[in-house]
């Protein structure tokens, strides 16, 4: 099973009960190595402060959520923003959801191509920053709304077109049900930027806000970790758990100390 | 857009509102030329007036629903009942969905070689007995609970293994997403035993029992249709929709009006 010092929190798994502050100071308690926070919390908090914090706290930034999103407006700024702020962070990679179909459309492939060339837009600013960009394939139940990047071949195909500087963040939630995802764990190799863990719970009810606490589902995470390690993936793992019904309810404190207790038992 | 002598109601889209007997007898109505029943509701009909029912009304049955549910005990012998029923429907096949994992299991390599064992041990009582078995690819988000199958060119695999006998049903909101659809089309040609059509809403509020009318959501279904077309077929196109929220809640002969209004303006 994991060692927890390879535990990265994202944040978004305490989003509804603490600021970045209070997550970098929950860390540092916790004794959890890594964080990864979002673009939201950081700019609550602002860019240089948060980035004293989290040095001061000795926390190892796994990457940056989030860039993409090309299929809305002012994307590409956006995006130049988030590869400083990764840069400014220190952070191991950008995560990229990389959006869904554009407002009112039902075009599915203009909206891969805009992705396409969105990601070719911001990808010289990238390397430029030394940022490493990971593109995530996110379920196919948000390619209408999120994320039009459904299969990490898919992701792959559209690193190789890219070239230099973008991998893949590969997260069970997302992947585990995929036919291909062996062939592709082991084609991806060290193009793996990023590991995240949560778990598929039956029934799921909501198509973003439902997972759960890993072990408390259906996915074989240890084989799916095994794969991401004999690809070459040895950097941190982050939890990440969006829950309206359960872990967002919680006290942090409580929901921190089941996450290590789990990382070492079911991950 | 699609001609109504083509449209057949999957009895499911009335679930809630209507008998079997109620089905056929509003397809005749309507001027619905094709029917697809469910196994509970022909059960609770009787076989053999059903067929006489669905005969004498003049309708075609575009396919049993369903046979599969490997994973779950005495699936063999209730798909050879599906099988004999298919056959004295004179369906145009028996559609598969082929189950999710085992019961309180995590393996998915499990569940996926008992779908192929238990789709073989079958095939002879099918093939005996002249009915097609078409195997449906579902929504990854449907993987843990009803079907391994997940993708297009996974069910092919399975009827190139299976030989055959043995073709495929493509419901546009399972497919939709998929970055591989239209290789998968192509190669699927004449193997294709049957089309099915609903919309995917944004957003979806659950992931069993929330499709959308044709032309209420993002799925480009002229665009799949074409293709599947292309590739060979030109069989009834039925529409199934589960529908907690709205169609199952209205006048069905509401339903069956705007089911043909959208046929042949959103198809």
């Amino acid at each position: 099973m994991a060692d927890l010092s390879r535990l990265s929190l994202n944040t978004i798994t305490v989003r509804e009960q603490w600021t970045l502050a209070q997550c970098i100071e929950g860390c540092a308690r916790h004794g959890i190595p890594g964080i990864s926070p979002w673009r939201d919390k950081l700019a609550a908090y602002g860019l240089e402060r948060a980035t004293r914090h989290i040095r001061d706290a000795g926390l190892h930034v796994s990457g940056l959520c989030r860039g993409g999103m090309f299929t809305l407006p002012n994307a590409i700024e956006d995006n130049k923003r988030a590869i400083d702020e990764a840069a400014a962070l220190g952070a191991d990679c950008l995560v990229m959801v990389v959006g869904g179909l554009l407002p009112g459309s039902k075009d599915l492939a203009r909206a891969r191509g805009m992705v396409a060339d969105g990601l070719a837009a911001v990808l010289p600013h990238a390397r430029a920053a030394g940022v490493k960009l990971a593109l995530e394939p996110l379920h196919p139940m948000t390619c209408a709304d999120r994320a039009v990047l459904s299969t990490t071949a898919q992701a792959l195909d559209l690193a190789d077109a890219l070239g230099d500087g973008v991998g893949v963040a590969l997260d069970v939630y997302h992947i585990w049900w995929d036919p291909e995802i062996a062939r592709s764990i082991a084609r991806a190799g060290s193009r793996i930027l990023g590991f995240h863990v949560s778990d598929w719970l039956v029934p799921t009810r909501d198509t973003a806000l439902d997972r759960g606490m890993m072990g408390d589902g259906v996915i074989d995470i240890p084989d799916l970790r095994a794969q991401v390690e004999a690809a070459g993936y040895h950097g941190l793992i982050e939890v990440e758990i969006m829950s309206e019904r359960d872990w967002w309810r919680r006290d942090p404190d409580e929901v921190l100390g089941v996450m290590k207790e789990r990382f070492t038992s079911a991950v």
